[in-house]
């Protein structure tokens, strides 16, 4: 099989290091990079993107630039042109999941994109691969290893501040964090993995969201005091007629395994009708695990092994559904008033309240106090899932 | 694609149940089992295999009989009349995995096994796509859920004749737990892993073992004074031109995840050279969880998704490279004359020894003093693997 890789930086450049040696029968025609990228064979580097859509010897696109433009045009260019597609990039496939796979299976070609989520982790082809055979019932995890990475530190005593910013000095965190912080990185990932665990159509915007920025030592220790760590988790789960998703700080017990989850890594779950649960952990991010999970994606399609792809349907969000507990701290105590449950050093963990409850109180909180902080109380277990 | 299904138990039940709506484009055409069973459409039921081998409309034979005979003549003779063979069955495997799989090649047929290792978790299936873009350079993790079950169980305070009867009475152990307490299960699906990771020959006779037949409260007691838990593990790794193998009780620090690996589930672990540690977690047994990982086997049959298989070659079985800590638990001291290490109340935690010297030396001790008890120290860590 032929490729082209569009954009040869940390990911794309990783890509072209595990194929060049030929092994695997895939081979490198061209790369698309505006850069003079040096020690290409000649003829390989090109900044014209109409010489891999023009070339008929190409059966396959290698999209690694990330953001949505230019890459969705190249992307949806590739499509039409007859070539499979094969990408990391979760902006792209958030904002366009549903129209890309329409675009695919018209032209007849696969468009895989396993290391959008969980980076090193065979997740997504797990997920699709269980999907065939079974049904899912819900999925949940860890997909931000920035966020992690935070949270483990401040697990082990450091503050806040101090994990950011030792984040940041070990390439974990980018300079402006605010996208992982937040939430918005996790939230993209839990789109996608709700989009194909329920052949949903599910727009990443309406995902409610709560990140990790406000969190602070005397939560951790809170925590602690109860049994419990912190961990931001993206969860989705199917209704009868609907499905609800969300990311959120979620305190776990140490029954959980995704409670275990050191350093930078991901721990993903999908919890299905006939198997229970099934957990994948590993390297959420980094050159060569993101490099080797598109490598594989490539070989499932030089393999001509097609999970076939099912028609996205429209559900409606619907977040009331599920309950569960929350702890809530403000220092504008009165901003609770009213609301039952136990008192943790000052903070509020709350009766059991829906999602959509917690997530529009939690922004008039956050209006009148901006370091207030918001975690879910995770019912699942480590032996039954959700 | 139209199957026959050999044995109707648990198992084979269970995939005749999954597969009985027909949705899956899968179709049992024949069922061969000894017994009357009712309730199976007229013609179904036969107990004589040439009914099943002598049919060219049946594509692929689902073996659930267990056992090495007859199974293995029974699947030896469907792979020769050309049609693929899909089996949980472990003991057979582990017996015959190279001429088995040189047979498939022979005529042209698919030999898949997914489920005779972790039962409902897809362990083999992904250490074989792992491998086809990665090298493998180790393996290893809990994969007998009944020992894991009766050590969880003592983790949280219970003795062991308790542990053990309770899991007898949930159907976890057998009313003869030998093979499951010695560790002879795990050996099996220590020899397959090690197998399909290395493309080895690995006999389950060569691999030494030790079990968790020995194990008392004072062991658990003072492993949770050192932060440590135990749990029976596998253990493969490639060597350069070896490999080495082994089962062991083996004790882990709390940033392993197979640590908080609760009840009868299963926790795997590969670490490979581009994607450093990928771990898979869910139910190692069950009638469907099992079913369906044998279900999955044959919709990647039916789509055709070849994993190819290479040559197994024969290594040397070499455990002498692979040097780590003991504890050693015995009543005659004075077998221990001469060994360095720690006084772990009045065990010996050892300095490090090969896996050789520490069986060999465990066989000895264990003629004069059977209830003496060995575990390892694990040198994983939760991040880097092994």
């Amino acid at each position: 099989m032929n490729i082209a890789i569009i954009g040869l930086g940390v990911v794309g450049g990783g890509v072209y290091e595990l194929l060049r040696d030929g092994k695997t029968g895939i081979h490198v025609r061209h790369v698309l990079d505006l850069r003079a990228i040096k020690n290409l064979p000649d003829g390989m580097l090109t900044d014209n993107i109409a010489d891999i859509i023009g070339d008929p010897t190409v059966d396959c696109v290698v999209e690694a630039i990330g953001g949505v433009h230019p890459a969705l045009t190249f992307v949806t260019a590739a499509l039409r042109a007859g070539k499979h597609v094969v990408t990391s990039n979760k902006e792209m496939i958030s904002r366009a999941l549903a129209p890309l796979l329409e675009g695919a299976a018209l032209h007849g070609v696969q468009l895989r994109f396993s290391a959008s989520v969980g980076g090193g982790v065979p997740w997504l082809h797990n997920l699709l691969r269980q999907k065939r055979g079974d049904t899912i019932l819900s999925v949940y995890g860890i997909v931000n290893g920035t966020t992690n990475y935070i949270l483990d530190a401040m697990a082990h005593g450091m503050d806040f501040n101090t994990a950011l910013a030792d984040a940041q000095r070990m390439g974990y965190a980018e300079t402006d964090a605010t996208s992982d912080l937040d939430g918005l990185d996790a939230r993209r990932k839990c789109a996608i993995s709700a989009a194909l665990a329920f052949d949903a159509i599910v727009e990443a915007d309406d995902v409610p969201t709560l990140g990790i920025a406000a969190i602070r030592k005397v939560d951790i220790e809170t925590f602690r005091q109860h049994g419990l760590v912190c961990k931001l988790l993206m969860h989705a789960e199917r209704g009868t007629d609907s499905l609800s998703a969300y990311v959120e700080p979620t305190l776990l017990g140490p029954d959980n395994l995704a409670a275990h989850t050191p350093t930078n890594h991901n721990c993903i779950t999908l919890c299905s009708q006939h198997s229970g649960t099934l957990s994948f952990y590993g390297q959420g991010a980094g050159r060569f695990p993101t490099a080797e999970n598109i490598v594989q994606d490539l070989m499932d399609i030089d393999a001509m092994a097609v999970n076939k792809g099912r028609t996205p349907m429209p559900l409606p969000m619907d977040n009331e559904a599920e309950h569960h507990r929350y702890y809530i701290r403000t220092a504008r105590k009165e901003l609770l008033d009213g609301l039952a449950g136990e008192n943790w050093n000052g903070a509020l963990l709350t009766e059991p309240m829906s999602v959509s409850a917690l997530h529009s109180l939690a922004k008039e909180i956050r209006e009148m106090d901006p370091d207030a902080f918001f975690a879910g109380l995770a019912e699942y277990g480590g032996e039954t899932g959700a």
